[in-house]
This record gives structure tokens, C-alpha cells and sequence, in this order.
């Protein structure tokens, strides 16, 4: 018996989102589809978190204990064959026996990226709009405003610390559903990094955190795009903050533009105790 | 009445190619439909040439007459909303009255992409293969195949030149079924520039030429490919080319790895005359 560490990247097009569900598409439902193929066992591969229905991953990590003996390379060949092409797992590493993709995780990095509407410069004539690539369409939102980016860079960095993250955070379906909204997640969490750049005519946001509440990430973006297009201000996120109140935030930016980058664990991945652990259980983004 | 020239990039993964076909979804039946949406009139855009079903375009030129007095921006625009986002009009532009996209052109560039299979550097254990990006797998080839680059490059540029490509060239269907196999299209045409480049893991083949015959893109793509893996030498180009046999040639490389980046007009796009123009009308690729 060995568990092993799957680091994979998905286009989250075409799912809906990382968690099973019966009769729906999802990306943990075909992961555990390759495994059984490849070893003949059906198991429950564990996510570091949960993906919403249309988010995408470059590094998401799953953990999946496997009894038959097989050579990584030949583990990470023969799911690759058997998983759709929207699925791919870079990496097949094997770990100490209490290795878990969500319990283990110590951080996370996700990138959202914004097209805002732009024109081109003027050449004697009106001025022609540049239109968002067909081939970037699916991986980014199309926001159609144009934006500002320096106050929401100053905004952006007014999130990182330690801060009660209520006011981005949705209610979690998935807990309503099980009647236990009453004990929900810890709402205070820390952001190591946030920040805001330009980059061949995106608007990419990208942070660091320990944890994130449901739908965290999509209400920050919502909010950073709003003080872009000017009917916020960056000062109004301490306000926004303290209010601890969904409604004080702007709205949700669209799934697509969201890319799990990178999780990540203490040692390069191996065992940290389970305290630690507790405070970075993820919901969807 | 306008001539308009539309320079347009799409993907096809989803259509059955450029040309209008009864039920079926295709590129120019979109953008047929998002005119008459615009402008409220039932007209075909004539292609620079047809592209077959999931062959992606970067510069596509269309070239449609309109009766309706509109801003070029403002067409741009209308016909962006109008269309679904997987195709993209990024440029608009008033003609002399005698443009035409397909007759007026003077020449067109191809790029393919393939991904070749690579393995990861050793690191004390065993070699893992380097997995196609989910991002990237719609656009390219997946070949499986380790290819040798350099091979290529010599096969490459043995095609510049004028040559008679009957090798390269798939019965046209079209002309096929209309019964007039026997007046094919001239298989002599002219190739300024041929060339392999291997950029961020992929092998990339880019031709510009005077014209192209049916398929002859995806044909010498998949030829390039078995002298990459060395079930063919370069110097195997020669006798193809003499052949001038379909069979002498490699297989038809798949349709996903190419685009159509741009199609060459004479004065930047105004007329050219009409005898030169016929040895460029182009069959789908």
C-alpha cells in the first residue's frame, strides 16, 4: 500500500467542478474512473480542495492510497492514457502513509485573469475594439469595461494579512445542505500575497493564502473589478472588511478566469500535524 | 454598398469547417448569421480559402459587400456581440469594390503545432513524460512519437521552391462530387519559406505559399513526422515530389495543430488583377 501524491492540471470547461456528484461530469468522478481502470480498484482520490463547476487547475493535488505496486512513471503514463485530454496529471510521487492532499496542504496560490475592454489606437478612424482571442475566451472574463488597474493594486494589497474574510464569503452549499450553516468555516484568514498585474492586455489578480472561504477568490475579483471601473474606491476595502456582510462586496466574477496555480505543503509536501491542517480545509472556489 | 474586408481569428474545434453545409455549424454560416443579425441582410462571406472541421484560424480574411451605411468600429463591434466567442472579428475595413478575399489574395502562411512525446530529466528515478498541457491539447498534435527536429528542418526546407505537389495533395471532395476530378487544380505552386522551430516543447512547422492544395498543409505535417521519428529521411523529399503520387507521401496529420495565421494581399489588401488570381484560389486544408 502506498499513497501517492498526483499533481494535475484541468480545463474545468467542460465539469462540473472537482467533487463527485451522481449523473454530472466532474473531475474527481473521471480521476477515480483512470484509477480503477489502471489498478482495478475503485477509490475516492481526495482533492486539496474543491473546484467550482467551470474552474480550472494548473497544479491542483490529489492523494489516493493504491495497493498494487506500480513505478511512478507508469502510474502517472497509464492514468494520462486513461483520463480525457482536459485532464492531466504532471507529477506521480509516493509518500509517507499519512500524506493527505487536503489535511497536509499548508497554502494555496490562485491567478484570475480579467480581458477589460480596450481600444486600439486610433489611425484616422474610429477607433477599432480589440476583441478577446477565441482560443484565451474560455479561460478568462470577458468583463467589458474598461479597467483601471493602479486602484485595483492598491486595493489588492490592502487584502493581505490576517482578516475576517466574511464579507467575501459565499455560504457554502454543500454545508447549508447538511443543516450545519450555524458552524461554518473560520472567516479569519491569512493572505500572503495579493497583488494585481498587466500582462499582454490582462488583468491578472494572483494570491497566496493559507485558506480561502467559499467562493473567496470570485467575490474578491468582483470587488477588485468594480473599484477598476470606478464605483468603488480602494479605501472602501476596510470598510468592506469590517462589515463582515456578503452585500458590502462586490459580485461574483464569473468561473472560468480562475486558475488553482499551486498548493502547497511543509517539506515539499510531506506530513505536517494535524492542528495546522485543520485551518486550511477548503471549500469550492 | 461597401466591400467589406473582416479579418477574423476562430476555433474550430466545434464546426464542421469554414464552408456553409445544410444542419451542420460552420464558420461561415456563424458569421452569415451574425450579419444578417447586424445589418438585416441574408448574404455568404466569401473565405481566402476554406479551412476543413477543426482547423483553427488566427487571420482568416472574409470579404462580404454590404448595403447598410456603418462605422467600421461600429461593425466590428455589432458583429462581436453577434457572434458566439469562439469566433472573433478583430479587424474591419472599407474596400475598393473589386476585393474579393479569395480572388485578391496573393499568398497565405500556415503554422502547425505538435507536441512531440518528451521525457523529464532523470532525478534518481524513473524518467516521467512530460504531459500535454489540457490548455493546449485542443491546438495541437499529441503525437506520441519522440521527433528529431533537425531532420525535419533539412525535409523543410527541400519544400521551398515551385514544385509540383501532386504528392501532397487529397482529392478534393467537393470536386470530387461534383465530377470534374479530371480538371483538378494546378498541383504546381510556389513556397517562399518552410521551416521547423521548436518553441516551449512543441515542434512548430510554418509555410507561406502562393497556394495550397487540398490537405497539402496536414500531409507534408504528417510526412515531417515519420522523418522525425526516422521512418523517413529527408532525403526522401525529393523522390515524394517526383512521385507525385498521394501514396508516396506520409499520413494526414490531424486537424487541431493548424491555423491558418494570415493570408497575403497585394498593396496591403486592394485588388490584384484577375489572372494571377486564379492560381490562388485555395481548396480547405
Amino acid at each position: 500500500m502506498a499513497v501517492w501524491k498526483l499533481t494535475l492540471s484541468y480545463d474545468g470547461s467542460a465539469f462540473h467542478g472537482w467533487q463527485v456528484q451522481p449523473g454530472l461530469s466532474t473531475i474527481q468522478g473521471a480521476l477515480a474512473d483512470a484509477i480503477e481502470y489502471v489498478v482495478g480498484e475503485r477509490l475516492l482520490p481526495q482533492g486539496s480542495g474543491r473546484t467550482d463547476a467551470g474552474v480550472h487547475a494548473l497544479g491542483q493535488v490529489a492523494s489516493v492510497a493504491l495497493a498494487a505496486p506500480i513505478p511512478a512513471a507508469n502510474l502517472q503514463r497509464a492514468l494520462n492514457r486513461a483520463l480525457p485530454q482536459s485532464i492531466r496529471i504532471h507529477d506521480a510521487e509516493a509518500m509517507p502513509p499519512d500524506f493527505h492532499a487536503r489535511h497536509s496542504a499548508t497554502g494555496k496560490t490562485y491567478e484570475y485573469r480579467i480581458f477589460p475592454r480596450q481600444l486600439q489606437q486610433p489611425l484616422g478612424g474610429t477607433n477599432m475594439e480589440t476583441a478577446c482571442s477565441p482560443f484565451d475566451a474560455p479561460f478568462l472574463w470577458d468583463c467589458r469595461w474598461a479597467l483601471h488597474a493602479e486602484p485595483m493594486q492598491q486595493a489588492a494589497a490592502l487584502l493581505r494579512g490576517t482578516h475576517d474574510f466574511s464579507s467575501f464569503a459565499a455560504a457554502d452549499p454543500d454545508r447549508l445542505q447538511r443543516g450545519s450553516a450555524a458552524s461554518g468555516p473560520n472567516p479569519v484568514k491569512t493572505i500572503h500575497a495579493s497583488s494585481i498585474s498587466c500582462e499582454d492586455g490582462l488583468i491578472l489578480y494572483r494570491v497566496t493564502g493559507s485558506g480561502f472561504l467559499h467562493h473567496m477568490v470570485r467575490n474578491i475579483v468582483g470587488t477588485l473589478a468594480d473599484i477598476g471601473r470606478g464605483t468603488l474606491e480602494p479605501e472602501d476595502i476596510a470598510r468592506i472588511l469590517a462589515a463582515k456582510d456578503r452585500s458590502a462586496a462586490g459580485p461574483t466574477a464569473p468561473p472560468q478566469g480562475l486558475f488553482l496555480v499551486r498548493v502547497e505543503y511543509a517539506d515539499s509536501g510531506s506530513y505536517v500535524q494535524p492542528l495546522q491542517q485543520m485551518e486550511t480545509v477548503e471549500v469550492g472556489q
